[in-house]
């Protein structure tokens, strides 16, 4: 039993930006109010942890647990949890839900206020403190969106944890906590795209790739995969895709280049456009590649702090329209369970995302597959 | 009987930008097939005409008669027109509708892709040409927006000609002819507010004003109305307007000053903002003082050419809405008959957006009145 108490275990630290992860042991503290403390059994690296790590992002904090794609046990719970109890199979989210909050009631978003302003801060919302201590030195160590998932035992928020079929495959549906869930829902959550639609996906890493999933699945008649790595193509064809481009292959801007590939009415342009990649200039790409009157943008990719994305305005007023998402527009508590048994009904992939597999005290290695594009997720065992 | 004689008459010609207009004698050709050859009664000056008279717009030609916000009666129609006969009292629209090629067809937009590769470049489908010409120089005279209003004769195409009720008082209704349609449209086709949002209007003109009018009618619970001119405040409260700004009021980011002001729920934001101006600092502004999750900005204010836009894509990616319309999303053939309806039944302001009147020869004066921003709409008459 080690409910109540302080747990040693082994865990990835990122004490500064740009710099290795340092496999060490910290102490977890027992949940508070609140709180949930999960065993990860499984965890996957995710573009957005490396833009962290990378020193991209403006809200990120050092020394920190990164990980936010994973899947584990409750080991126990603070006071007052009632959603889950120990022995629960559960997906953290980074995604908040608490239900009560002005954004779970409406029906047009799937992000919560409930805890933000502590996740933002690596901090628990109970005490406003961190459960991490490294124990060799005895810094605290920052949590990361909420979820800090490379490590043997995290505590996370009860409102950000997602109670999930025991049946799932944990090293699978980890990728449920963020990319394959992300991708998905930006298709058929946030742009709602009808059969027989026209789209461009630009970036064909996980993200990309489960658009082009969802794509194929709602009846689009045309998919156009674009990439600069054109080892990205055959899975994407493999997907769903119906064209690939890559813009280097062209000496004209690649807006032009798709909006060329479509002009059968003679006006050109998709109806739909995703960006999964996180680069403001393929972002303006993807809006203006969109048919006039309709086509709508859809931004996923996480930009590097302080940059911008630019267009001209007259783009928006003859029609297009500019909008994002974040973990798909889902709401993580009520929709993850459910993809899960949507996902082992056989109705999207999920295993096809794990290209490798490496032990937690490994990741620096899933960090280097990931920076060389040779990895769509790589899946890390907390096991020894 | 004046068909198929070319007419001479008067009519208020652009020879180039910056410079008032020429009130001169022009000769206007029989309207060709498809084409309809309007006796304009009243017309209207909108911003867009000074902005191209300005020379602010990418697409402008001069020589050009500008106008695009009138109303008037059919006095002769060319080969196979027949949705409109001599007499019929008619709103020139400068967004066509054919009902027949695919963006008419569909749903989502108001464009039209029938007639703008012509009136794009001032020209008519026919033949490629122009119908006026410079009586004493004979020089030909470009079209302007597929409507030329400022002039006492007009030839359109069939697509750009709505037919009105003749109980309808033409020097009213011209003004449905674009400001007021596009602020309705604005709300109620393109945003489509529901009862109980908050909204945000940048620019307290004939536009802006539209948007306020129809905010309060669908029962927006709160309408910030936002304008550096102070004159505009009272008009705008009469209108509806339950909160007045002037950025110049303020020391931090009108953005800011608006999240404070709708702060409540502890994010701040509201659901809708329209940008009435045409100024791309204040579309950024818009944009970014909409609610986190769901807050949508549309945009309708016409920008400067090779000005843009721009935002960081966290903005969009935490669920904000960025589009845009032109003609409030109305088809305009179908439409405007409609809505000329609904004003005669009182459904909404139109009158009052007119502050001035003048006969067209005295056009100059009206853009005058414009850039020191004393009128809303100046009506003008081609009766001498
Ligand atoms: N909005 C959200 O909720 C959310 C969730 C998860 C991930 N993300 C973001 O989505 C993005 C994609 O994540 P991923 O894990 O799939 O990354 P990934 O690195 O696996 O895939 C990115 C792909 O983009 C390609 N690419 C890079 N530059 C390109 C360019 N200029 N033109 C075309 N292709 C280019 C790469 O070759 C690669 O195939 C990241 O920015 C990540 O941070 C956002
Ligand atoms: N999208 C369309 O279909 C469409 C149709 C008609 C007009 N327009 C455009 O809409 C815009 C408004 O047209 P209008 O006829 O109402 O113009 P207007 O000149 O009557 O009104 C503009 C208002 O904005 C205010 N203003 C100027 N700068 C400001 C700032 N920085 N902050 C706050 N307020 C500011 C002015 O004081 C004025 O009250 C123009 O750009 C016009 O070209 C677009
Ligand atoms: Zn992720
Ligand atoms: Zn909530
Ligand atoms: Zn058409
Ligand atoms: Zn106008």
């Amino acid at each position: 039993m080690t409910a109540g108490k302080p747990i040693e275990c082994m865990a990835a630290v990122a004490w500064e930006a740009e710099k290795p992860l340092d496999v060490t042991t910290v102490i977890v503290a027992p949940p508070q109010k609140g709180e949930v403390r999960i065993k990860i059994v499984a965890t996957a690296l995710c573009h957005t942890d490396a833009y962290t790590l990378d020193g991209h992002d403006p809200e990120g904090l050092f020394p920190a647990i990164l990980g936010h794609e994973a899947a584990g046990i409750v080991e126990s719970v603070g006071e007052g949890v009632t959603s889950v109890k120990e022995g629960d199979h559960v997906i953290p989210c980074y995604q908040a839900f608490c239900g009560e909050c002005g954004m779970c009631k409406s029906n047009k978003t799937n992000l919560c206020g409930k805890v933000r302003a502590w996740t933002g801060k690596g901090i628990m919302a109970a005490d406003s403190k961190t459960r991490f201590t490294h124990k060799e030195s005895g810094k605290e160590i920052f949590h990361f969106m909420g979820t800090s998932t490379f490590a043997e035992y995290t505590v996370v928020h009860e409102v950000s944890v997602a109670k999930i079929s025991k049946e799932a495959k944990l090293d699978k549906v980890c990728l449920l906590g963020c990319g394959v869930t992300t991708g998905l829902g930006a298709v058929l959550q946030t742009a709602r795209v009808e059969k027989g639609s026209t789209a461009a996906v630009f970036g064909l890493g996980t993200i990309g790739l489960a658009v082009v999933d969802a794509l194929r699945d709602v009846g689009a008649k045309r998919i156009i995969g674009v990439d600069t790595d054109p080892n990205k193509f055959e899975r994407a064809k493999e997907w769903g895709a119906t064209d690939l481009v890559n813009p280097k292959d062209h000496d004209k801007p690649i807006q032009e280049v798709i909006v060329e590939m479509t002009n059968d009415d003679g006006i050109g342009g998709v109806d739909y456009s995703f960006e999964c990649i996180g680069n403001v200039e393929v972002m303006r790409a993807a809006l203006e590649c969109c048919h006039k009157g309709w086509g709508q943008s859809v931004v996923i990719g996480v930009a590097a702090s302080g940059k911008e994305i630019s267009t001209r305005p007259f783009q928006l007023v003859t029609g297009r329209v500019w909008r994002g998402t974040a973990f798909g527009g889902y709401k993580s508590r009520i929709d993850v369970p459910k993809l899960v048994d949507r996902y082992m009904a056989g109705e999207f992939r999920v295993d096809e995302y794990v290209t490798h597999t490496l032990k937690l005290k490994e990741i620096n290695q899933a960090f280097d597959l990931l920076h060389a594009g040779k990895s769509l997720r790589c899946v890390m065992y907390t096991d020894k």
